[in-house]
């Protein structure tokens, strides 16, 4: 195996860095077959030890969300991400798998999944999905927190916006809630959080601010990457 | 017919007035059934003068990319339009149609359209895409239009990026153009340049920058839109 990782991961990683770089647009497909995109806040970079050739992107959302079941309605997903600061565009598709809590059965086992070869070599390194979920939840505000203890988003606000004033507006992490209400909200959060583990198996790298400009496609074979010069 | 635009369209037409505001992610899905998400610029929005309740939005790409196929292969496109000014999201959904170079038919007529009313509504008050089209052609830089004359986009460089230095820097508009290879270059950079427009139908703004945070629904009904606040 590769021990290297990837020269567009190189980049990203770096173009990532950049102040207002955390999002990105992913892109799923409906029942009916129409496609759908949203803005998603990047999160980690998931790097298997045994095999820095397959990094993962990692993003995370609500489970009652429509992204969650429109994810098993095509083999792959894709996502967009500028970088104002440097003018880079990298788009990236391969298949996404989601980690919910125990409660909630979404994705089918990754043994299936013959494209998941990052994901099963972080497996089988051992690393624990639900431990990951956990740690993850505990890094975000608990603003963001208390968005997941929300009715079910997109749903009507029939009360109006007076509505919102009872929502909460902060929501610690399980291991610092204190009285029973932070412990039972910090749970309802936990409990609608789910994280989204992307699998790379395509990369398109365009490069705006260099002139003329530069685009490449990367492709998957096996555990190694192909780098193609491209017209932009 | 209802003489107001919706205000989701006065909220965005606004929120894109912001520098750097330009850029949106379209959706389109591949004859797979997989989907696809690139970054594009927006070049102008389109109101009926009859219906100012239906405006369109208009951008444009070279007619050699995949996403002029992958329009075809749903009812609709997609878009997510990040705002970063003011955290505003816009996601818009409708049917696009693509108007090319008389010489190139890629779209089904819009008559067969039943969802494109404000098309409709454009088209009966005498608009001519070709003109549209070419007074579009005419507003963009020198360097974008000799990115229309390059080789088909996405295709390998096998000459590496030494290829590149026999490619176009600038093209002038056609009425500009004073050498034989002038006006040929923007001959070709024009048949090469479509413009795409896409009628919404379906509208979620969500304003990240109210706490809470405001969502709001917006669908097409006929010539009227109906509003909806939800959860964001």
């Amino acid at each position: 195996m590769s021990l290297k990782g990837p020269r567009w991961y190189t980049a990203l990683k770096q173009a990532a860095q950049n102040p207002n770089s955390s999002l990105f647009q992913l892109a799923t497909i409906d029942e009916a077959g129409n496609p759908h995109v949203r803005s998603l806040i990047h999160r980690a970079f998931l790097v298997p030890p045994s095999c820095p050739a397959l990094p993962l992107l990692v993003t995370s959302t609500d489970i009652r969300t429509p992204k969650i079941q429109q994810i098993a309605h095509a083999d792959t997903v894709e996502l967009a991400w500028w970088i104002n600061a440097t003018s880079d565009q990298f788009r990236i598709s391969g298949p996404a798998r989601i980690f919910a809590a125990p409660e909630h059965t979404i994705s089918p086992p990754v043994r299936d999944a013959p494209d998941c070869a990052g994901i099963k070599a972080l497996e089988a390194s051992g690393i624990d999905w639900e431990t990951k979920r956990r740690e993850l939840f505990d890094a975000v505000s608990e603003q963001m927190r208390a968005t997941w203890c929300r009715p079910t988003p997109g749903t009507p606000l029939k009360g109006g916006y007076e509505e919102m004033n009872d929502w909460p507006v902060e929501v610690p992490k399980p291991s610092d809630a204190k009285t029973e209400k932070e412990k039972e909200l910090a749970e309802l959060a936990l409990s609608n959080y789910a994280i989204i583990v992307i699998e790379p198996l395509n990369v398109d790298w365009v490069q705006i601010a260099i002139k003329p400009n530069r685009r490449t496609f990367f492709t998957r074979e096996g555990v190694h990457w192909k780098e193609e010069v491209v017209v932009p």
